[in-house]
């Protein structure tokens, strides 16, 4: 390709940027946005941003593609990422030292997650995780990875709720499944003396949860944890725009994110807070820790929820970290950014939690 | 322009991006970032978003074709800027009912900036303000927009600092007259009674001022407010590049911005906590209250500080707004969201200062 074609191409290139409103019926007001050149993070570790130098810049469309279309293609699909991610857990659990076991607790399949070491200032704590996945991977051994790194990291114990999930069970399956583990756990301990929480879909989920929790009149977690928590099934917040393309884990919204969320709330008007939970009216929430990344998707999400909580009133502590998509901290664990966010998400439990 | 030129268009266009690492020699490992569509923000208040849908998509070669190249021509930009800002500050106080009186501590140009009432729980404190403009606009009463509003808003008795700035008092000019200031303040009143801060330029000054009080050995003030704070002078953090052309006050880093700091640090390298305060140590800073927004060309010097603070031990409280771009609580201070943020700031400066 000679400098000439470039050229010529850089001229249509900037004529049909500067008439792309007009010509593809752009609505008023959005705004089109050029095209841009993104180095590593220099202000991240040395080590992270080793680790996006070797990274090739996301691909939206052929990410997009991915997205499975059919019943069979979806189960298929979630079969495969189950199947890699169980694998995974297995092999940190052993390698973490941590004892993962399969148990029922009010009919609901969970996984007790338990350290080697318990900090003795959680010895009366637990940990009630909720995995990501957007409501339809990771179910099984896949959804612990997350818990054992807490466990692992924070010498807290765990116990990872196996909700139930689409294309088979949409919302609020996985809410009821939550609503029956906790009413048990209320049975034989303080509210007070659990977090709950998880990332990406798991925040979502502790959210809407707590939401019923308050319908339900129950006693509220002393703590929770939301990691860059899908708070919206709505195409809503600047960072799914922004920030599509530039998120090396999710890449974009519109392809298996968004088909995944439809189907998990295919019972409800989109913004109810049991499938949107940032719709909802959070007075009362328990102390929340919030963490997102300036490359995250869901920094909209984040810092959304934790505008409104503190809007009601709650304690609510947001953490962005520099060049972090969306859960780096769980994707790259031995990065010096995740063992910071675990450590002060364990500052965070240790000061809200009570025996 | 018909169909086909924008099909054909959009195949160069595509064509090129797709080459364009190669062409345009982008170093290795930065990522070339597609164009994208960027709605007004729907998660923002109903004003904030009605405001963004009136305003044009910001225009990054037109913004930076505007850096003045000579120094008459800085200094035209500078007279320009500041009678401007001069007769809006002078106007926002009359309305609000603030009084603004020069005069001088140690040697050094200062506005008494007085709301009409003082709440009693402020009594005792000063908010010690220092205004942004990349170091280079808003000297004189131009300065005193801020303090204006958080002395209205906050009913605090607020001292604004008129430090000097390039073209003819490069660095460290600023940092000694706001020295010059503070000393005098301590003969009269604790340090822990006053909270110092600004926004843009003024939350870098602030921090630049903290590491120099340190070196000094001066008590350090009770509480800092960093707005939306420049804190590195190099071209360093994700947020310059990526909200490019998506920050409607800044617009770019390129222009105007780095060609200003890069006056004000001519004495130093780039890297210097006195102009880069980033790269200083922050053990011992005071708690500290830091905002940004998801469209701010200085998000990452935001949450970049918040973490050096948090790793530091320091207090230190981030809010990070939807939609917003670099001050728009400042611009656009009539929207719920500033008022949300100066009611925010009140409630931090309450829990922190001390009479």
């Amino acid at each position: 390709m000679n400098k000439n074609f470039v050229t010529i191409s850089a001229f249509f290139c900037a004529l049909l940027l500067a008439t792309g409103a007009a010509e593809n019926k752009v609505p008023e007001g959005v705004w089109t946005i050029g095209p841009r050149t993104l180095p590593p993070p220099s202000a991240a570790s040395d080590a992270m941003r080793k680790a996006i130098l070797k990274t090739p810049a996301p691909d939206v469309e052929a990410t997009n593609k991915l997205t499975p279309q059919t019943r069979a293609q979806w189960e298929a699909f979630i079969n495969e990422t189950d199947a890699r991610a169980a694998t995974r857990a297995r092999t940190l659990a052993k390698n973490l030292s941590v004892t993962v076991e399969k148990d029922k607790i009010g009919g609901v399949n969970v996984y007790r997650v338990t350290p080697a070491q318990i900090d003795p200032k959680h010895k009366h704590h637990l940990f009630v995780y909720l995995h990501g996945g957007a409501y339809i991977v990771y179910s099984g051994e896949a959804g612990t990875t997350e818990a054992v790194l807490i466990a692992a990291r924070l010498k807290i114990p765990v116990l990872s709720i196996d909700y139930r999930m689409p294309p088979a069970y949409p919302a609020p399956a996985g809410i009821n499944d939550v609503v029956s583990v906790y009413r048990q756990l209320l049975k034989k301990r303080t509210s007070a003396s659990m977090a709950m929480g998880g990332s990406s879909a798991g925040g979502g989920l502790t959210l809407a949860s707590v939401h019923r929790f308050k319908q339900l009149g129950l006693d509220l977690p002393g703590a929770l944890y939301l990691g860059t928590p899908g708070v919206d099934v709505t195409k809503t917040g600047d960072s799914r725009y922004i920030n599509e393309g530039i998120d090396r884990i999710l890449v974009s919204w519109d392809g298996i994110p968004f088909n995944a969320l439809k189907m998990y709330a295919e019972n409800y008007d989109l913004k109810h807070p049991y499938v949107s939970p940032i719709y909802g009216d959070f007075s009362g929430f328990p102390p929340t820790y919030l963490i997102s990344g300036t490359r995250d998707l869901l920094l909209s999400d984040t810092v959304r929820t934790h505008r409104k909580m503190r809007a009601a009133g709650v304690i609510a502590d947001l953490n962005v970290y520099e060049g972090q998509s969306h859960g780096d901290y769980l994707a790259w664990m031995d990065l010096p950014e995740s063992r910071e966010h675990y450590a002060e998400l364990n500052a965070f439990l240790l000061r809200y939690l009570k025996n």
